[in-house]
């Protein structure tokens, strides 16, 4: 029996004590020796008055009788750190849930499990219930990767799910989101991206880089996206994602959280909700696609479970080393690719308009492959939106530039990329 | 270095000799040690001349220089199965790509490698590059598994994608797919379903019974489909595919490969042309969706490869017992389940044809879901198609056997089950 000691006792810390508790090959594979939480007194959903209760989770941590230490209080530094830090350098195995930490910190933990004989699993922070650690490190061990992109945030893909079905405002899905549960009183971590980033920067490191790297990602989140945004994609037969994506480009590993524009039939297109999924490109297999529940607490307990039983059965794998492992690839610099993307800018209503925008694109080369003008919203805001044929990005932005910097432009446009 | 012999110098066997020889991970982790095809002298993607020839197979198989024999060959019977249970009694690991192999044999060649200590891997048996044995056997390993199904054979799919985008006749594209070489001289081990059978009966050890059981299967091929039934079922909302599904009925799991109306948000209703689909429904992850290339070299090549390396780790599992194992289920009989179901008929050209279905269907309790009678296509010919409500599928049957023991129904009706 493995004796694993568990910190953190909320949906997800309670759902791994139930599969203890029941009858499944969990329950033959593993011993409780040790909880802490926040709060020890407190309405659980499963009874944990049995176990050792630890006030201070690195003494938990470090605990003689515990071989493997379960982190799922989260946050990126503090006593998450603390804690893992502390099982590692007594030469115990650690599974966690909290992407930021290894976003933040993985090279680190890495080396110190490596030297103190320990494993770091960490299946249940990327894509709840997938599992694409899995995938990618074993399965795919042999391959060579070059892309893996997927949907990584259930917040924002639920948003932008319900103002594509609703055709309502950002901030009111937010608000109503939030009501639900949904989404947190702050929301920034998802919005914004980073929360998908944290993801990203993991299967980055399996796919390529050996180590995660979030400093140099491309982050763009979701709260500049307007209901003619939908409405104009679907019109041209794309949906609109949040796509993290993390490629091959030449020698480099280039990695970005966008909105993207998806062709309807891309895998990920249809992928609505609270799903996550996960695409990789790879040789000799091509592409396989991952889909399931992102978050919750049946799909975050079956990952550390899955962790649990690997554990269990003494396989050991190098943290971060996927497929292709051997060399480590440096980081590129993304939004420099060439590549298709759709623009959408409001402009002032004077004659001329479409031709200074058309002008400034062909300036710089950018070859237009549709082209909307809706009516105008008011005197000074008449929406434009178009798609270019393949262009390296920072010509488009020259060209942006140029608008922007002329009267025509009214607010800041936004720009997309847009894939097959 | 993990010493591997391979059996079978075909794309696949090639294809992994490609990736020993490049420099991926495989190159670190594997040499090979022998070789054996049925013609030593012929023309090859890759330089085999550097190995060890071996032109009795069950020689290689038992080589005092090789840990892993690699089973290419094909075929449940004969050379495959000799040199694979002379590998286990050596008490060496093997690795195949043989469903047909292992859906007749897999209980006894498991207690083979369990009696002599080795290993008897096969993620290249089920739906080529996706690493479904691993999902099932290992990342899920935690979780009770409530079903299985996917579309598990290329050569199906690819027909009728190809009858519904074109509306063409089964036989018609067939031939195309024949000359084409999406299907074999005899298609008849794809055709009649029982290739996604004996992949299914793999999936089903996994999922529920610790051991392939092909023999208690609800077979059925897609050779009865007609254009008019792919036709009705676009226009009430469904795609049809051969879909292979195990799932808990009770205390018994039932197995059928059957062709299933699947409602178009289906994850596995898009699934086109070549690829192959598993869905997984299970607690407490919720149901997880894998897609990729269901056969071809590269596929194929990365799954074998996939196995190697976690050969070469030294991982150990027990070769079925996957998910839930520790309780192993008895076979229950498919097609006495409750469900929806679509039924096409051709009636007589006469009056009260209509009343006569209807009142069949209604004696057995069928209640009807949507009806359709098209124009007749000549006096004895009026196509009928029809949906159930929720039934048991024998009261569904027993109206049927009324109806053909009639003088209405003048050929007999296609039954095919509906899944949400």
């Amino acid at each position: 029996m493995l004796k694993v000691a568990i910190a953190g006792l909320g949906t997800v810390g309670c759902g791994v004590i139930a599969m203890v508790q029941g009858n499944g090959p969990l329950s033959r594979a593993v011993t409780i020796t040790g909880v802490t939480a926040r709060t020890k007194d407190r309405a659980r959903p499963v009874d944990v008055s049995a176990y050792r209760w630890f006030d201070d989770p690195v003494a938990l941590a470090a605990d003689a009788e515990t071989d493997v230490f379960v982190e799922l209080m989260g946050g990126s530094e503090g006593t998450a750190k603390d804690t893992v830090e502390a099982a590692l350098k007594a030469g115990k195995c650690v599974v966690t849930a909290n992407k930021a930490l290894l976003a933040d910190h993985g090279e680190a933990l890495a080396a110190l499990a490596a030297a103190h004989g320990g494993e770091l699993r960490y299946e249940a922070a990327i894509a709840g219930g997938i599992p694409v650690v899995k995938a990618l490190r074993e399965g795919l061990a042999a391959n060579q990767i070059d892309a893996v992109c997927g949907v990584l945030n259930g917040t924002c893909n639920y948003i932008l799910t319900e103002m594509s079905n609703t055709g309502r405002a950002f901030s009111d899905v937010l608000a109503e989101a939030q009501s639900l549960g949904y989404a947190e009183a702050d929301p920034t971590l998802d919005v914004s991206g980073a929360d998908a980033g944290h993801k990203l920067s993991l299967l980055g490191a399996l796919a390529f880089s050996g180590k995660p790297d979030f400093g140099s990602m491309l982050l763009e989140g979701i709260t500049g996206i307007e209901p003619i945004d939908l409405e104009t994609a679907a019109f041209l037969g794309f949906r609109i994602k949040l796509l993290a994506k993390a490629m091959r480009d030449g020698d480099a590993v280039v990695q970005s959280v966008r909105p993207t524009l998806l062709k309807a039939d891309h895998p990920i297109a249809r992928i609505d909700g609270p799903l996550n999924a996960v695409v990789i490109d790879a040789e000799p297999v091509g592409r396989i696609s991952l889909v399931g529940r992102g978050a919750g607490a049946g799909p975050t307990a079956s990952a550390v479970a899955g962790d649990l039983m690997d554990l269990s059965h003494g396989d050991q794998r190098p943290v971060f080393a996927g497929p292709g492992s051997g060399g480590v690839m440096s980081a590129g610099v993304a939004g420099t690719q060439v590549g298709r993307f759709y623009l959408r800018l409001r402009v002032a209503d004077q004659p001329g308009r479409i031709a200074a925008v058309t002008e400034a694109l062909a300036k710089h080369g950018v070859s237009i492959e549709s082209f909307l003008q809706k009516p105008p919203e008011d005197a000074t805001r008449v929406p434009i939106a178009l798609t270019t044929q393949p262009v390296a990005e920072p010509s488009l932005r020259a060209a942006i530039a140029d608008l922007q910097s002329g009267s025509i432009v009214t607010e800041p446009p936004l720009l997309m990329p847009i894939e097959l």
